[in-house]
């Protein structure tokens, strides 16, 4: 597999020159153009020798300073090998897209592809190789903060969504494309009690059948590289873990690519107690297939020594520094280590008009309307309207995975609304966590002026993404506060919710007439958000999570498994105590996963099932009633099958996003492909169902009409 | 193994009889001393010359009853093979002991085993021959209802107590003692979002590591039956699980016993969606070993057919016949069908002053103290108080695993308050989930009289244990609306609760002086708290499980596993945001395991740390410095060892419980057992800590002090 390039290369190679190819530094190791070691660096007993033989970098762009840093690295590297850079691109680069889990609303692989390409573009142009994207973990826990950076909880979504990011960040792997890093491997979505980096423990057949799936869809789609994940699994910490990367990753999936550590995570292993020193947490990564050590400088510092006298250690550090220098030359490196960066190219790309309208256009996409009362949306032109509320008016737009987006230069809803709106007013009402007479009194007589209240709500983004685990999923009580005494204005409410996670809003839809779940929508989310408030853009968004009535039914998600005493809704099952169900709540979720509404009134209906091939071909007829025409997710799901292991009792299988003109009827196709007719067994070999299989077609996950097929598998 | 006289038995049973022993029935199939098929039952196509052949029945007792119809079912049987007597006796069968939750706050398998010691005695006099009990499920999740029949969230505190309560009701099997049926084989206590019935799942590492020690402990105490659970584990309903039952119980855990279903539990593999029909999952049983069919009837109508086809059908009916004689054989049914009773044995027995004095006795071990701000506590016989709330002044006490109980004859905590405290006066303020106006303001004003406030808030009994599952773990509002207005008239409140589990106290906490956990402490429950109350006796009770602040920390338990970024309380943790912790929320619980006050003034003192064989000894200086005596439970803890797998941060490895007598000093030796210095690598072997182990003894989990001792194990 090896290149001729790299082969040689290797033959060339100090063991030290090798080592350093598995080292990632941050940003702070570099000044200007020049690396340096100044302050807390100095901790880490680096010598700038060993700097300059590092493989990658992280942290660092622009066209200008990565040309500097790459021609004065390569000035002083002995065997010119270029320098990897590599940063965190997770929903656009200066173009910010809706946070991952609003794209996931979208339900559209080339929504997401876009925003990929897009990203990539820009990120290439300042000098960037190598994007920590996508983040495909399965989340069903809306206290973790990270969930933002997920496309939420069902496999077959968050595969094809895998996918749809890898293909629009690598496309040809040319200069306008950079190589992804799957991350994180794996089930980091499903730690404990929500808490951020918590154990996560799975049975390693559920882990195959809902967590693995998407990991494997990008590797599938040639990820070029994978990031381990803080937690542990089955008992191991991931970036210790054999089973996982080498009987896994390696051996069954089949990943030729480069492993990088998480930040520090090769380190953290004598946190976690696998590892009495660094020396032996050095050991135990690179055994399990660990490439590249970020931050931890444990390789740097011990694998000298580990070379020296073992064979085995040289041959591990040989295969990972083949991987990262293949990595290097499937980029190009070798031909160009600037991959064409100018800072003309740089400055043509970055929110260009063009970058901008697709931020726009998916942002369109991925808003949600969960309620419209009495079609109280879309809002005419000529109504007084009063937008109320601490996130009505800022820039904290963005979400927390946009370094390089710029919150001040991002339009506010009020602005964006005004635009729209001649005779739109504002009062915030309160802070986000704080309220004050004034503010509120004022919010309240402005709204008195209105004749509907837009009350914009939520969380800012540093409340969201990584580290900000939550016990309390509510919205905060002061922004209840300032909703309960709108409410009492007796006047229309339409609730606009900022979030980059699914939260409890029982009382915010008790009090609204309407309910817009905007998430982080990104640079342009404020003018996408008036489009869909004025109705020039019909909301198509569907939620990728199920939203709980509260956090004491978490987790929740729509593709529970079959119980032994499962509650359905007949008379005699409200009746019966000896039910999976609670005693004081329903077991319903607040709003289902794939529920989003629309302006048009779309019905699905399915007309036939049939087998072709391997594949079942389902025909789905929409109708659109209304006199405005809409976009829908049609959603096909399997009914649970008998199997030797239990079931979803639904699993998404197929889905597509289809525009239905005013008062027409649409035929639709969708395929099942083979693989999703398939299950794991309690030996951990997958089967294919068979016999009679069950479909529910559906605009959502709660309200569906089935069609069955036979299913014969030879 | 099989005894002559079961060989003998064997060979001269038809099939139908031995599928007969397999069948378990419930009490509705019998009216007064025959077997009836009336009602309901007819839907079961049974014949009343099956009825005839079954092995046991479920639910009924009572001395002259179980004699008559044993007579009647002997005269019926052609080889005479006595039927089984089987009960639900989990805490006390007449005389009620506290829930085996707060038993097990007790910290004492003494007390444990002398609670199964009465309820064996009552309810083998009373015709009773095997109970469905310990319960040993380890538990996590509050708002699982079933946590009540639980021993809380540790391993070892719940293997101490299986084997206790096993000890207990079985002793040697003579007419004073019955069989216990281990249940639920396995892991029914970690329901996903704590819904009842609903998917367990875990690593099988992570199973074995924490849950199984217990059942394993019981089984190694030679309990001579285990009950499936209801959930599925690694994909598979318990029920029908070969792993489960024939690699784990039967191979690795040697268990010669009786496998039982839970109810229904064969009829629900159907539900589970792993069998088509009942036929299907009577095979699917009978495959995994499930020797007795409770009330699927799947065994009764399809086994037949079965065994007519197949060699191997008619040899699993053998061996599930054999063990169930076998069983029969070690109660001595065969030599006395009737086990000696009589109506004249079963009135001396039920209800004797010495089984209720011991019913007292335990329930002063199981109180829990959890605040006593200025020693409020113990109360002077000479104060006006004032009892208030809804289980002030009611017999609901005893819990709901008391179906032979009697409420209207428990006294209730005013009666037992009134006849130590003179001037007790009572209100009860509100109903559980109901609140007028008259009751509440009558409340108030009994309470402006008092110097002090009882409060004694909770949930009724109807409200824990099975099928009662809550996602809101807070009191009822109502109830804290009460305690709210009583906090407003500026006296001291003691806050008594009634619950099967643990709540989200912090309110409760913040508004009284003193807090007093009660559980539902059975038949003498009031006398018992009345004592903690008036001080004579000193509160002993120990968390066994945490009590979270909300239910948006659930699951939280002290013994985590480690991450690799623990948050410590070091001022540089506070400022890190990148920590395993919550944003809006303290990862440490309201009141942590281990944790419960006394009226005296304990501290405890490791002295020395030493290895003896393949134990270590730890000796511990406890001193009271109060001038009244008190009981304590010295604990513990294995502080996170290095191990190739991840390992909780600490881990309870033994308790004692000591009386230390006023102003004094007493020293203690702790013997840590080998096998509680072993762990499970990640192929599951069993591997045993080296080096340096340090180990951290205290009177609760989070208040220790450190000592370490080199283990060598050769």
């Amino acid at each position: 597999m090896t290149s001729e390039r790299v082969s040689k290369l290797l033959q060339e190679m100090t063991t030290e020159e090798k080592i350093g190819q598995l080292l990632q530094l941050s940003a702070d190791f570099f000044e200007g153009s020049q690396a340096v070691i100044t302050g807390p660096m100095r901790e880490h007993d680096l010598t700038l020798a060993t700097v300059y033989t590092a493989g990658s970098v992280l942290g660092i762009s622009g066209a200008e300073r990565v040309h500097q840093i790459q021609a004065d690295y390569l000035a002083k590297s002995r065997l010119k090998i270029p320098l990897l850079f590599m940063a965190d691109i997770v929903h656009g680069f200066q173009t910010i897209f809706p946070i991952p889990l609003g794209m996931a609303a979208s339900f559209d692989p080339e929504a997401v592809k876009l925003a990929s390409e897009v990203a990539a573009r820009e990120s290439a142009v300042s000098g960037l190789h190598v994007t920590f994207a996508p983040m495909v973990d399965l989340v069903r826990d809306p206290r973790w903060g990270r969930v933002m950076e997920s496309t939420g909880e069902d496999p077959y979504l968050n595969s094809v969504l895998a996918k749809a990011s890898v293909d629009g960040f690598q496309g040809d792997l040319d200069v306008e494309h950079i190589a992804a890093c799957v991350k994180h491997f794996a089930a980091y979505g499903a730690p404990e009690a929500g808490r951020e980096y918590n154990t996560v423990d799975l049975s390693e057949w559920r882990f195959r059948e809902q967590y693995l799936p998407a990991y494997s869809a990008a590797i599938a789609a040639q990820a070029k590289l994978v990031m381990t994940s803080f937690n542990t699994l089955f008992g191991v910490p991931a970036t210790a873990n054999q089973h996982l990367f080498r009987d896994i990753l390696r051996d069954e999936l089949a990943f030729k690519g480069v492993v990088i550590s998480d930040w520090d995570a090769i380190g953290e292993l004598i946190n976690h107690g696998v590892a009495g020193n660094l020396q032996a947490a050095a050991d135990q990564a690179l055994a399990a297939g660990v490439d590249i050590d970020m931050m931890s400088f444990a390789y740097a510092k011990y694998l000298q020594k580990a070379a020296n006298l073992d064979e085995s250690t040289r041959q591990l550090i040989d295969e990972s520094t083949a991987r990262i220098l293949e990595l290097k030359e499937s980029l190009g490196l070798f031909t160009d280590p600037y991959r064409q960066v100018t800072p003309e190219r740089e400055q043509a790309e970055l929110k260009s008009v063009q970058n901008l309208n697709a931020a726009q256009q998916v942002a369109e996409e991925s808003i949600v309307l969960l309620k419209n009362e009495r079609a109280i949306l879309p809002l005419a032109r000529d109504q007084k309207l009063a937008l109320i509320g601490p996130v009505a008016n800022t820039g904290d737009l963005l979400g927390s995975w946009s370094w390089q987006g710029d919150q001040h230069q991002t339009p506010s809803i009020y602005t964006a609304m005004a635009e729209k709106f001649p005779q739109v007013s504002y009062a915030s009402g309160c802070a986000y966590h704080q309220l004050n007479h004034r503010e509120f009194d004022q919010a309240l007589s402005t709204a008195r002026q209105a004749d509907k209240i837009i009350a914009v709500l939520g969380l800012p983004s540093s409340e969201s993404g990584e580290a900000t685990s939550m016990t309390d999923i509510r919205l905060p009580q002061e922004q209840l506060t300032l909703l309960q005494a709108l409410a009492k204005l007796g006047k229309p409410i339409i609730s606009v919710v900022v979030t980059g996670r699914p939260l409890d809003l029982t009382l915010v839809d008790d009090l609204s007439a309407a309910v817009v779940l905007a998430w982080f929508p990104g640079s342009r989310g404020a003018a996408a958000l008036t489009n869909i408030l004025s109705g020039a853009v019909n909301p198509s968004g569907k939620l990728p999570m199920t939203f709980p009535r509260s956090v004491g039914q978490v987790p929740i998600y729509y593709n529970q498994f079959n119980t032994g005493r499962p509650l359905s809704h007949t008379e005699n099952d409200r009746e019966n105590k000896y039910l999976s169900k609670y005693i004081d709540e329903a077991n319903s979720p607040l709003y289902p996963f794939g529920f989003g509404l629309s302006y048009a009134e779309i019905k699905a209906q399915p007309i036939s099932a049939t087998q072709q091939g391997r594949s079942i071909q389902l025909k789905v007829e929409l109708e659109n009633t209304a006199a405005l025409a809409g976009k829908t997710v049609v959603q096909c799901y399997l009914h649970q099958p008998v199997a030797t292991t239990v079931q979803p009792v639904q699993r998404l299988v197929a889905f597509s996003k289809v525009l239905v003109p005013s008062k027409q009827k649409v035929e639709l196709t969708l395929t099942v492909a083979p693989e999703e007719l398939t299950y794991l067994d309690a030996a951990l070999k997958r089967q294919t169902f068979t016999g009679e299989l069950k479909f529910l077609i559906g605009l959502d996950s709660q309200h569906t009409k089935a069609i069955s097929v036979a299913y014969q598998n030879d």
